[in-house]
């Protein structure tokens, strides 16, 4: 038995969350709680973190959150979370698809780049890297945060906060205990040591076979896990696939790009490039259909689930003929049955929550399971900290959690279906996504219009920034509620808008005044619970009267600033201070700044950093000065013709400005004007999720 | 005395070099050497790295070539040489001019780019960091690169194989002892235990007093560096001032960025934003000009290099009035005498060489200092292994050690006197850097159009990109020997050639064919060892015929490739094989591919890698397979409507294409074009310095 697995540690009996399963999902949980000061236990069945294989790609829009999470300074040399992956992991741009032709076995038909270029991100690539050196940068990560907890949140644990291996066995709810209404019971593997904890919160991030499912479902091992309160819906195929992390040697040329190859008749793969194995030699990951050959009564048969190793690797080999391949050393293998099934629901009493695999089981080929479990957990828990924090009304912000998380993995499902279908049939002709259209015609492509913008759909998907959210009381869309019923009209998304609400910020450069630091604006104000307020403010001069009533608004009693504050002794939203400065601000009487932890502000002007200056700017405004900026570094989708690149993209006018409220997870949640009707519209915005006590003395 | 400075393990008897110094000279000496499979004994009279202060800047160029020797795995998670320095530092990338004004006793002027557009780099800012993480960087790589030596040539050694604290003696070299000439005496500064070893180089990169430099200069302690061989020319000022790394709080508004600030009587700060202390704290580098008020007698006094760090803080203040400026913990206090002095010599017989401080010292403002000298040893590695694996003629190669890195420092004293004569007058008026000159002028600057000019070729120097070389062996210049006497015009940089032999390679975006990775060309060969031969090919189609002479003449006994090669036994110019791969080459009868370690290939075609394939390459360039390249990347400095920018950059046709040399260490060498006569002038530049016998079987 490793070191690591012995009970040195034991857990207390009160925490603020439990969460079970250290898998990505889990650990991001961790991650965030912590951040945000959350008392946490972090429990998991498995002795170490996965040391080879399983999950392996992280998208886009998964990279540009690792990258908001940032990293706390810690041991020398070692960097943050999304750079430490991005030092480890490959770069999948490209994606080769390989059938049988005419005169050829087997040859490339046509290529489609992995993130097409009108999907606007900093990492237009799948990162590739094995689940375990994923689960390693957020454990030392959490470590750090750790390290930042106030004392009665800290609880000794072993490095990275998970306790290991610990067995769930059930957990219930009781609402007459108001302060730890959530009870929690499992035990230790090895020891079987049984232990009993209380907590404001469970999360059920326990992978497929989840348990706190079952327990919650009211199920009974035995019954299936579709007999409780809590059903997965959908159905397992009955096609098997053989998965492997393989060193290979191969005369097949596209071998360092991601290929999906037909074969004529011996079923299809999928090539995955991969990181280094630890040897130093480059790992493939191959995804085997296992169809064993015509049986005695001459029909195709399935190899089941305990297809071995020498199976799988033969009939890789069949499917690459005529290129060679040579099989050395094999990291990692497994098999899988491809399936598509989600939860009826993520939660029952907004206290015991699943996520991850526990809601939502697919084909892992298009690299989106770990993608979505992880920012499911990224999406609950911002608003687990507000309703904590006294900031929000857990009635109306915690259902959002399944309202638009289940959205986004029934999005997933759908497309899964598509892809295993694809992926089964022949492949799509594409190369007239990189070369062009007249010229794919000539070499005898299908007509493409019809299957870009299917491949764009779903690239647009897969990347992550398709995942977009419906019209709630957190996304001011036209056809939500709050818009509705708005007594104006044309307030909220006004016109020329071109943010999309309930999508993501979209990307982009500005000089930042305080150092002239050329910066990307989305990654300004990095994760730290607080809704992020952007006000492009177009024109210095031009915007001079509205800054002032702006100012105003701001000091003013009835300014959602004022009006929603959280519960008395709450300073920060995080557990670090992210308003110390080395600036002495001139004084103003015997005022403070006007902090409120749950909002931050960005200034961006239209004009150079050269032309103002951040001390002419008003009070209110000029607190934020690390987050003041000008809107003049260009930006290729923009081109070089227009100024203010940033206002343009966002279609926000110069001349009258505008307000872009981001929520704390980086999805956009209302555009409004820079004006006396935008102020009142952020008021009306934020009453409708936000509660808590005025500041006391205004 | 702390556990690192025992003696636990000694020294061995012989070496293959002996470095003298551990600052950043030497780590990059002891990295390059590491790389390229020396056994190095590397000591330094300190008896740890640096804890806080001295150089902290890091130049564009510099940062381009710690990204080119990149990193090898080491510890998970920790981040190689450059993106670890990047993660831990600060950049700036403006610099404020202060001064007293009609109406202000102090106001910002004007300002700069740190470093302006018209230079194309990948990092364009200089990078702040302190020294001890600069070299702790470097031990560590050090530390994964000593993993690869083969055991012969790996000696036991502490971590980063720097043996602390010895205080070095004395050294001479003996013609008639071929294996090891050279003899070196030191001692353990605490033990006392003296030892001596034999080496065939000596590096003494021991600082500005170098002990290396007054032993073979053969001077005597006492009667002045300058009294023997090898002198230092220049002269010492007496102007004195006083360096700090310390926390401030301050309602001046550009603290956050690099400022010139002048005050009307008290003298002159420079000051460097800092990243933070490990306390978290925001730390900030002043240079402080200590100029005493008048003295009794009425003239202006100069404060001694015993100022102390009051007077100095008190002197700030001064200086930063009417803003208010508070002081915390000081990290590091020093006072310094500005002066620029060179040595009149590098070597005296090509075994011991001096470099970095012990060559050159002058004013640390600039942030030039710790550049210079690790480049010098960067320049230096790659010479010496040439040299010992037998490929190149040593009485030819290592006097260009000298030759070129002389005339860089030549250039930097030169400048040094001119910016600290600009820092202590009065600061340019250069706002019309960043707003248009109009409006400067309109602001009452003096006309802009002289200083622009001045302040170009400095950043360009500043920036290390200026660091030039002049015609040599290495340099086929109009002006070279080679050049001149060529029986040939217009072969060597033909007509249209924009890149500049005697500089850095131009950096340029292209898509690696074999994942279709957007890639950066100037970072696609790691440090190696190896000349990197760019055949830009030019338009695919048209290349064919002359791709297949190019293929003939790679094969020839009477191509450069073939003609020169390393003494036998010598397989790779550095530790690692970088020939690894996971392909299988189609076979061509029982030949094996070509490869010789000191030439790299690198192939650029004008079309889209959509549009050809590697398979249908000849031979000698499809082995390079994951260095072929389609120039179909997006070059602002270009713009849209190129096609081919990196063609149109280099100023190589699509229809002819070209060849580019770049020297191991990223200098262009030649560019001659994709023709016979080019691949002519590529033997006749080589004939110049390679030396080696020709591979036996071909």
């Amino acid at each position: 038995m490793p070191a690591v697995t012995k009970a040195d540690i034991r857990p207390e009996a009160e925490y603020d969350v439990v969460i079970v399963g250290a898998g990505p999902a889990g650990c991001m949980a961790d991650l965030c709680l912590t951040t945000f000061g959350f008392k946490v236990l972090h429990i998991d069945n498995r002795p170490t973190t996965t040391e080879a294989g399983r999950a392996d790609g992280i998208q886009p829009r998964t990279l540009e959150v690792l990258r908001n999470i940032h990293a706390v300074p810690y041991e020398e040399g070692k960097a943050g979370l999304a750079k430490r992956m991005i030092n480890q992991g490959v770069r999948v741009q490209e994606v080769s698809f390989w059938d049988p032709t005419e005169d050829k076995e087997l040859a490339r038909t046509s290529r489609a780049p992995s993130c097409p270029d009108f999907i606007d991100v900093e990492d237009p690539y799948t990162l590739l890297l094995h689940q375990g050196l994923i689960e390693r940068s957020f454990l030392d990560e959490i470590e750090a945060r750790r390290a930042h907890l106030p004392a009665d949140k800290k609880a000794p644990a072993p490095h990275g906060n998970v306790f290991r291996p610990y067995e769930f066995e059930t957990c219930s709810t009781d609402a007459s205990n108001s302060q730890y209404p959530v009870s929690a019971t499992f035990h230790h593997a090895d020891t079987k040591e049984q232990l009993t904890v209380r907590a404001k919160y469970l999360l059920g991030v326990d992978g497929a076979r989840s348990l706190v499912r079952r327990a919650i479902s009211g199920g009974q091992v035995g019954d299936g896990e579709w007999q409780g309160k809590i059903r997965m819906l959908g159905d397992a195929s009955d096609i098997i696939w053989g998965v492997m992390d393989v060193e290979v040697k191969t005369d097949f040329p596209d071998i360092m790009s991601k290929c999906l190859i037909h074969s004529r008749s011996s079923g299809s793969i999928m090539v995955i490039p991969r990181e280094n194995a630890p040897t130093g030699q480059p790992l493939v990951r191959l995804y085997v259909q296992l169809q064993s050959d015509a049986g005695p009564d001459g029909k195709q048969q399935h190899y089941g689930r305990d297809a071995s190793e020498d199976i799988c690797k033969e009939r890789a080999r069949k499917i690459f003929a005529p290129f060679k391949l040579e099989f050395g050393h094999t990291a990692w293998f497994s098999v899988y049955q491809i399936g598509q099934r989600i939860a009826s629901n993520y939660t029952l009493d907004q206290r015991i929550f699943l996520g991850g695999d526990a809601t939502h089981t697919h084909s892992p080929k298009a690299g989106q399971g770990m993608n979505i479990s992880m920012l499911d957990m990224y999406s609950l828990a911002w608003k687990l900290n507000m309703v904590e924090k006294g900031i929000a009304d857990p009635s109306i912000l915690l259902p959002t959690y399944e309202q638009e998380r289940k959205g986004v993995a029934e999005e997933l499902l759908k497309f899964d279906k598509f892809y295993s279908t694809l992926f089964s049939g022949r492949s799509p002709q594409s190369d007239q996504l990189t070369a062009d259209a007249t010229k794919a015609k000539a070499k005898g492509a299908v007509d493409p219009e019809l299957f870009i913008e299917t491949f764009k759909k779903n690239a647009f998907f897969t990347s992550g920034c398709g995942a977009v959210y419906f019209a709630n009381c957190l996304n001011a869309l036209p056809e939500s509620d709050l818009v509705q019923k708005y007594h104006k009209k044309g307030v909220f998304s006004p016109e020329g808008t071109k943010l999309v609400i309930g999508q993501r910020l979209l990307p982009g450069k500005v000089t930042r005044a305080v150092d002239a630091n050329r910066v990307r604006i989305q990654q300004e104000v990095k994760m730290n619970g607080a809704f992020r307020i952007h006000v492009l403010a177009g024109d210095h001069a031009t915007a001079q009267p509205t800054l002032k009533a702006w100012d105003q608004f701001l000091d003013s009693s009835a300014s959602f600033v004022n009006l929603y504050r959280p519960r008395s002794g709450v300073k920060s939203a995080i557990v670090f201070n992210d308003h110390e400065s080395r600036h002495i601000e001139p004084e103003r009487g015997t005022r403070e700044p006007n902090y409120n932890p749950f909002f931050d502000f960005l200034y961006v002007f239209a004009n150079a950093h050269t032309e103002w200056d951040i001390e002419d700017l008003p009070y209110n405004v000029r607190i934020y000065r690390e987050h003041i900026y000008a809107d003049d570094q260009f930006d290729r989708r923009v081109g070089k013709d227009v100024k203010a690149s940033l206002h343009a993209k966002y279609g926000v006018s110069t001349e009258k400005g505008g307000i872009v409220v981001v929520r704390p997870d980086g999805y956009v949640g209302a555009v409004v004007p820079f004006n006396q009707d935008g102020f009142e519209a952020l008021n009306a915005y934020f009453a409708g999720f936000l509660t808590g006590s005025q500041k006391a003395s205004l």
